[in-house]
Formats: structure tokens, C-alpha cells, sequence
């Protein structure tokens, strides 16, 4: 799909704020595709959509969790998450995007998994650093993605769930097991 | 078991600095089983026999969790964690302790579990919070101690987290579901 043509979709679905930032995760996963290897069309085209159901109501997203197949524990964790499993579920039913590689993209790129794709890595972290974040450790995440997306990566994972923790919030598992998935691979 | 001769059979398998360390862990876990109604002689000999199998050849430890029926996943993870579950199992043959509760607060004092008695939670706290031990978060963990058996938990398991995470260390699947667990059960 054109870049136009979908930046023109998903800003119907959007507030400006959530907009603006998703040009920031845009330019950002092209620029991480582009240095590390990753498609780049395909890192533009899950980066635009990528919260594509950010605004969609939690009884719709939670309907679309429930009855087309993802995990149901979702639902006892943070609302935050499901805009990422029924985004993915919408840009392929309303957007009509099909490429499985973009879906899981989106899909993943709150939550993380294990055995992450490298799109889904460049999606996830361009999400976390774009020019528009600004909070505690992300200009450290900035600067290890210079050159090394694995440790960026984690970095940006530790920095997530340390900020949970430090709430008194519950992390999902899958976030855990990310977590520790890269740590291995890190040993490897 | 009288408190003298528990002692003298466990000082046997520490080192000095390690049997002061377990001189702490009682007088603390004795201290919080009065405040928060834990039984008190149960505290101080789950409190006494923690540490029983620190010392244990790590072939030892691996061969007990193997043919004992402990979580294999445990080998997969640092071997700190193993002398918890070895310890458990060695108390039980080599000193003739068969109070369950007794042996599962030895168990568990390292990984914590889902559903943590409260025998365990103070056997736990009190080998994180003893006088004896010096590390940023514990003087926080022992002002909570005072009156909230729960949050102090809650937030010696977050410190143990951050600590790893911040160190690139994979964490146990066990720690992270107690502290979810927790969690869950402050929101209730």
C-alpha cells in the first residue's frame, strides 16, 4: 500500500497527538529496518498501522480477543495490551493488509514474544524510542540502538518492566518471557 | 527440635559468615511470626535449616533436584536458586524434620511461590531483611515490615527483580508469577 494512502487510513483512527506519533515510529522503524537488515516496506507499513485499534473501545477489542483465537489471559492484565492482538485482527479486516510478517508486527509490539522476528523487534523499539518519547533510559535505548538492536532491545524491555514493578503493577508473561528469551540469547 | 542443638547441627554445614547470617534470619523470622501471627517455634526452625544445603557441591544439589521430583527448569536458572529445594529435601533425611510446612518454607525461601503460606512469606522476608544484611531498598523493606507483612513482601520481590534486570540476569518464572500473585492480591 501507498504510504500516502495509508497514513491517510489510520489518521482517521487516531487522535493528532497519537498520530504525530506514529510518523515518529514511522520514520524510526524505517531508519532501525534500514540499519539492521529488516524489510523496510514492511517496517513502514506495521509502523503506520501499528496502533491502528488504540481508540477502539475496550468491549470491542475485548469481543475481538475473545472470540477470534488470542490468549484470553490477556484479559486479566492491562487494558493497555489489547490494542496490539485486535489491532492486528483490524488492519487485516478492515485494512485489508494480509502479509502475516506485518500482522505479527503489530500484533507483538506491546507484549513483545518469544522468538521475536526481526520486524517485530524494529517495530517494538522504534514504538519505545521515537523522537516524540521522552522518559527515564530512552536515550540510552537511543544510543545502544546505534549499533546493537539486540541489547537495545532488552534495555528497552528491563526499562519497561522496571517500571511496572516499580508501580506495583503486574507484568504480562509473555513480557517476562521475552525478557528472559533475549538474556539467553545474549549468553548464546 | 531444641533451638541449641538445631543450630549446632546446622552450623556444621556453614561457614562462620553464613551461620551469622542464619543467627539473623531467626531472631527476624521469630520477630515477625509474634507481629504477624506466624507460628513461632516453625519460624525458627525453617529459619535455622534455610540455608542447610548452601554449601553443598552444586553436583549434589543438581542430582537432588533431578531425582527428587523438583522443577527441571530449575537446572536452567542460577544455581542459587538450588540450594532452597535441596535444602528442603536434605533436612527432611539427614535431620529427620518432616513438618511440611516447616520443609516448604525451606523450599521456597529463595524462589518464593504462587500462593506463599504466610510461614513462607516470613521466612523469606526475614532471610532478605536480617540485621546482617546491607543492599539499597532493605531499610525501606523493614520500615514496611513494621506493619505490612504483604507490601514488605511485595516489595522485597520487586528489589530481587530490578536487581536482576539491571544486572541482564534471567529471572526465575517462579519469582516473577509470586510477584503477579501479590499483586493481584493487594488489588483484592
Amino acid at each position: 500500500m501507498e504510504r500516502e494512502k495509508a497514513l491517510q487510513l489510520v489518521k482517521e483512527q487516531l487522535t493528532e497527538h497519537r498520530y504525530q506519533h506514529t510518523i515518529g515510529v514511522m520514520d524510526t522503524a524505517i531508519l532501525l529496518a534500514k540499519r539492521f537488515g529488516a524489510d523496510i516496506k514492511k517496517a513502514e507499513t506495521a509502523a503506520i498501522f501499528h496502533d491502528y485499534a488504540k481508540f477502539r473501545p475496550k468491549e470491542e477489542m475485548k469481543e475481538i480477543i475473545t472470540t477470534q483465537g488470542f490468549p484470553l489471559n490477556l484479559l486479566e492484565y492491562n487494558s493497555e495490551l489489547w490494542h496490539a492482538p485486535a489491532g492486528a485482527y483490524l488492519v487485516e479486516k478492515e485494512v485489508g493488509i494480509t502479509d502475516r510478517e506485518v500482522l505479527d508486527a503489530i500484533r507483538y509490539h506491546t507484549s513483545g514474544r518469544v522468538g521475536m522476528t526481526l520486524l517485530e523487534k524494529v517495530i517494538y523499539l522504534a514504538d519505545y524510542m521515537e523522537p516524540g518519547r521522552h522518559f527515564p533510559g530512552v536515550e540510552e535505548v537511543r544510543e545502544i540502538a546505534q549499533d546493537n538492536l539486540q541489547r537495545a532491545l532488552i534495555k528497552s524491555v528491563q526499562n519497561t518492566m522496571i517500571f511496572l514493578l516499580k508501580k506495583n503493577q503486574k507484568v504480562y508473561p509473555d513480557t517476562f518471557y521475552t525478557y528472559n528469551d533475549l538474556v539467553n540469547k545474549l549468553e548464546d
